[in-house]
């Protein structure tokens, strides 16, 4: 089989990338190892920037997000037994985020690629990237029982942290940081309406606590839990018990709404970057060129972002001959990357508790959550990082 | 002896609460174990922010400085060979700091002090604050090879880090808040002009550098050294090829003025704080409270702080008979001091390297820098705390 741009992955990034080149009239083909309900069905991230919403709608993708998304002009930070909503379109110029979840995205966007009959193959598992450094890379990968060979101008891995795409930048070529947290997020998601109409994420010396939300009737919370928890070390009460105490607060209004958990699963905590995010006619977009942990909400943001700033740059190779935005891909991407990277650090080490943190870890945290509350300044930084740096910043 | 307000320590903290006090018509004595001239000639900061420049003004100790003192409207960062202005009054409603030497400020404020005739006496050692749970604590001191006893209605410390105002707070009533970092300062005197005419703080992989000064013909540069270097380990060939390496630039119309060292000395890193700043009638002041590490110069400017509420809480109970003030003392210098604690970590972390810094620390620290000289909310946020938090903060 050939096409111009062999996409390995249908997740968000890969699905979106395809969707992108095919409005361009440019063809792809995309390959993804696991069956259609799979990726239907993965719980991922469920916060969308301001840039994401919009691509998603400029792409034909955005009706039932505009039908079913929840726009959240805020976010609360709990701390000290305090409340204080960041107010984000105030402090931004008007953005906002949207609660919808990425196997969501993932199935609209699926939905559109297969009504317009552009390749998608379930069940296709990529074996190797070959050739990136020529004019001919080609993808090996398994089918139905047989191998096969998608022959490419170009090769896009959004495969994903475990993905084979990033193994053919030779080693003497990659750069790899990367850091590990000593701790997890133990995830449910329980049938019961959200305690709070926006994100609550809050600060307490037992740990970090987030309160999220699937749908109006769907909750999502998750605590930090020790590196190497077991979700089933915890029983449903004891989470309810824990969410409560962490989300304590003054304010007599508030209680924590309990329900049936229906999920639960506990996630690491990563920030990796793997430079550079070219080599040759392999491109690297998403988780399979950086991790971030969870706390802002910036993996599948930054994945929609790779993919804009690729697609834009094929399309002017298409059209103009010019391979200028080929040429800076990774380093536009990496500049937006590692703002990621550096907020969700910041907002990862401001709430959450580290073993072995001092008294004065733990008031240096408190005022940081002071400045930001206080200070418009500083509450205008988190708002801008929150809402999501431009796709395509100037160099 | 017998005083109103007892003030351990002739340093700014206690010869500007002296004056402070002077001014309202509260008489004070204070006591400094050391003598005039070394008082005089002791090197320590060299930055007053703008409120401890109206403060110093509006007490009568600001005409040499106004004449002397060098206003600067910005301060320069440098990182991977770049350089950015950070436009302090631009940034802060017309905010500027202003490089007036530590000793300098003493020295003015001792000859106002002697000149009104308040007692002042040196080579008066404390030896230990007593009764601070009483109407009548009263300081013990050395004065003249004999022991004498100093009666106060408050006894003040401003005695710093190693004075023995804060032995008098007992131990089950402390909490002491505190982090060393693995680095120090090697600071230099030079004379030679200075070579910017702004300070100029470097993030270097070899470690940090600051260039500043002291007068328009005395530079005072400091390059972060590893935690129990001497001075004499460095020859002053050595620092000026060091210092030109960590401000290294691609701006061709830099370079670096060379001069005769004058002063050498090496200054540990520290955050440290105790809480309460007040026991009784004993209330803490400055250093004798709380230490910063002068990266973002806030040691003197805190010191000041807390005079300044200090003599306003004493003011408010002499003359309406109203304690509210004291009561708030320490919350309310509290408050300033942990987002100075803050502000100098963190301006620490940004800019210096620790042993052991990962790649991804690297990148981080660039992000920062990047953010900072990209983003207006997180220009403002630094400009804002580099110039200096409200000495009257509302709770």
């Amino acid at each position: 089989m050939r096409t111009t741009v062999g996409i390995i992955g249908a997740g968000p990034a890969g699905l979106l990338l395809a969707r992108l080149l095919d409005e361009a009239g440019i063809d792809s083909v995309v390959l993804e190892s696991r069956d259609r309900a799979y990726v239907e069905r993965r719980q991922r991230a469920g916060i969308l920037e301001q840039g994401t919403v919009d691509v998603l709608r400029a792409a034909g993708a955005g009706a039932r997000m505009d039908r079913e998304g929840l726009r959240h002009g805020g976010i609360e930070l709990r701390f000290d037994r305090r409340r204080h909503r960041v107010d984000l379109p105030a402090l931004t110029g008007g953005k906002s985020v949207t609660v919808y979840a990425q196997t969501e995205v993932c199935k609209d966007l699926i939905a559109l690629r297969l009504a317009t009959g552009g390749p998608l193959l379930f069940e296709a598992e990529a074996l190797a990237v070959e050739d990136a450094e020529t004019d001919g890379p080609l993808v090996r990968y398994r089918h139905q029982g047989r191998e096969d060979v998608l022959e490419c101008d170009y090769v896009v891995g959004c495969d994903g942290f475990r993905g084979v795409a990033r193994k053919a930048v030779p080693p003497e070529l990659s750069r790899v940081f990367e850091r590990t947290y000593p701790y997890g997020w133990l995830g449910i998601l329980a049938d019961v309406p959200p305690s709070h109409d926006e994100l609550v994420y809050a600060r307490h010396e037992r740990g970090f606590a987030l309160l999220s939300m699937r749908s109006p009737s769907v909750t999502r919370a998750y605590l930090q839990v020790p590196e190497g928890t077991d979700a089933d070390d915890w029983t449903d009460e004891e989470i309810w018990d824990e969410l409560n105490r962490r989300l304590e607060t003054d304010d007599p209004a508030w209680t924590l709404r309990r329900g049936p958990v229906t999920a639960k699963s506990v996630t690491p905590m990563r920030s990796y970057v793997h430079e550079p995010m070219r080599h040759g006619r392999l491109l690297l977009a998403g988780d399979a060129a950086h991790i971030v942990p969870p706390t802002g909400a910036k993996g599948l943001n930054l994945a929609v972002g790779d993919v804009v700033t690729l697609a834009r740059a094929l399309v002017l190779l298409r059209e103009k001959g010019d391979p200028s935005g080929l040429d800076a891909y990774s380093e536009t991407c990496l500049r937006r990357v590692w703002q990621a990277e550096r907020f969700s650090y910041a907002m990862t080490t401001l709430l959450h508790r580290a073993p072995g943190a001092t008294p004065f870890d733990d008031r240096i945290q408190l005022a940081g959550l002071d400045r930001i509350t206080t200070a418009r300044a500083a509450e205008t930084d988190l708002a801008e990082a929150y809402t999501g740096f431009p796709f395509d910043e100037p160099q």
